[in-house]
């Protein structure tokens, strides 16, 4: 994780609270909107199978965290929601491509996320293979081919920050380490964070950073956003743990207990619960007074700061 | 595929045949070019295996015909092989991502490629897939990041372009319609003909056209290039099943006779031997012809039509 000075302040944030901001209403209607661009992003065309799979997965509920994100920073820095809402998409391509080939047999063989069947269990794991990559590929094109109103620069940047997380440097890099770590007798706290700062981590940052890059962010404002994504990132996966130990699979839309199961090395397993918890709380401090700068402007963001470690699925 | 008349252009070429232009010299010295920037791409880090698994498969030898079209449009329109090298490096890391992922037990099952084993093989289903995720995902940061001296928009449109064809609107489609075209006990001439324009002519198309692309060419340019290589990768693609019928597994370098064991349908079964070499010969007429406009500028992609038929492997 590079060290930009930014995490190491130590204030924590005093933000006055906008009574105003409603953060479940304002989920609510931004994941609307990217469930629509969603849904128009993709057409079923001959052969129908592979976009069938792709919309199926693509489609398939989910918080929309990553696109959210990338929305909202683009709005921070003065740019709006048309503007990032192609690379919005493409995040959740990514991340949904993602999902499809860690479900493989080969990969982590599991039945149910986001409460349906995996798809290779509904598809067949050739298609569900050639549905992920179909989706990453979409993914570049549609950023390339979609975006409008932004500089020709901006948009290459975000497609070589989109490739880098998601290539062997990021999260393909950080699922390599996790298939090596299991099962093993011990992790290392490094080798832990090398994992969730890669396989979560790499790409919830370039969500946060995309969407600022697009609308021409200064390189101040881009450290600070690099720094509140990386503290949420790592927070969001300490909660991720707790919950694999303390939610139902009902709860979650997918099988819980699974590390436990696996023997794989978690926070929870290195830390116990309440050190996991408290950490958690103090990354999702100092990602907040990362944005104080930003004024209430940042409200979205540091409200879904909070949201990370109180979430329960 | 999209018909701009060039192609019912019945004029056979008769282009004087420039004997100082060594067809073989060219394709030596280009590839070794190319294995340079490919070897270049791919530095191994941790977590290696990653690395290494991309890097294996990558260099893996083959002919490298389509990163040598890249470079060889993009000199014919006026262009030099810097602004073109990392398209064509993204081309070839795209198409050895499609035979990584092709040659899986869940899709061709195949234990040799290239002479070597298959990466699946060497490395695990799991490493194989995140290693074709990793390439794919690369190919688009290393246009997007590497590119230089060229128009940041004539990049967009090649990244637009190449997702495109690798993706459901082109490879993976092509290799959706093949699966399910196996086994069955009759194929039509049209889906044979979807197969192949989206499996292998659509990255062959994307090749010819990106290096023009990058070096700003006419639309009429592309119009012809875009021809050209339609023709061409038809050619290929009958010249393939020919030679998986009459070539040893030693001179493909990969199983020979495949097709017929997986009854699967290919050109000759459909038109006979005689009928496909006649076609191939027509089609590499045609595209010959579309390139006369540019003069002896064009030997080297009319050198190279003529190659695709008298190829042994």
């Amino acid at each position: 994780m590079p060290n930009n000075g930014h995490q190491l302040n130590p204030m924590v944030s005093q933000l006055q609270i906008d009574t105003t901001f409603d953060l479940s209403t304002y989920l609510k209607e931004q994941k609307a909107l990217v469930e629509k661009a969603l849904d128009n992003s993709i057409t079923i065309i001959y052969p129908e199978k592979i976009y069938e799979a792709m919309r199926y997965s693509l489609l398939a509920g989910g918080k929309r965290l990553r696109p959210i994100l990338c929305l909202a920073t683009c709005e921070l820095v003065g740019g709006n929601i048309e503007m990032a809402m192609p690379t919005a998409c493409a995040l959740e391509m990514i991340h949904t491509m993602s999902l499809i080939h860690d479900d493989l047999p080969a990969m982590d063989d599991d039945d149910y996320r986001r409460g349906k069947l995996t798809n290779h269990k509904v598809y067949g794991e050739d298609i569900a293979i050639l549905a992920g990559d179909g989706l990453l590929a979409y993914a570049f094109e549609f950023v390339a081919a979609q975006t409008k109103n932004v500089l020709p620069q901006k948009v290459l940047e975000v497609i070589a920050k989109l490739g880098k997380a998601v290539g062997a440097a990021g999260l393909v890099g950080g699922q390599v380490v996790d298939l090596d770590s299991e099962g093993l007798a011990e992790v290392s706290e490094e080798t832990l964070s090398f994992i969730h700062t890669h396989k979560t981590g790499a790409l919830l940052e370039a969500s946060v950073l995309c969407g600022a890059i697009l609308a021409s962010a200064s390189q101040d404002s881009l450290d600070r956003l690099s720094c509140y994504a990386q503290n949420i990132g790592l927070a969001f996966q300490i909660v991720d743990d707790i919950l694999d130990i303390t939610a139902t699979t009902e709860e979650l839309g997918k099988t819980a207990g699974k590390d436990i199961a696996a023997q794989k090395a978690t926070y929870p397993s290195i830390w116990g619960l309440e050190k996991s918890r408290s950490q958690a709380q103090i990354l999702v401090q100092n990602a907040k007074a990362e944005l104080e700068v930003f004024g209430e402007k940042a409200m979205p963001l540091t409200s879904l700061a909070d949201y990370i470690v109180s979430r329960t699925n």
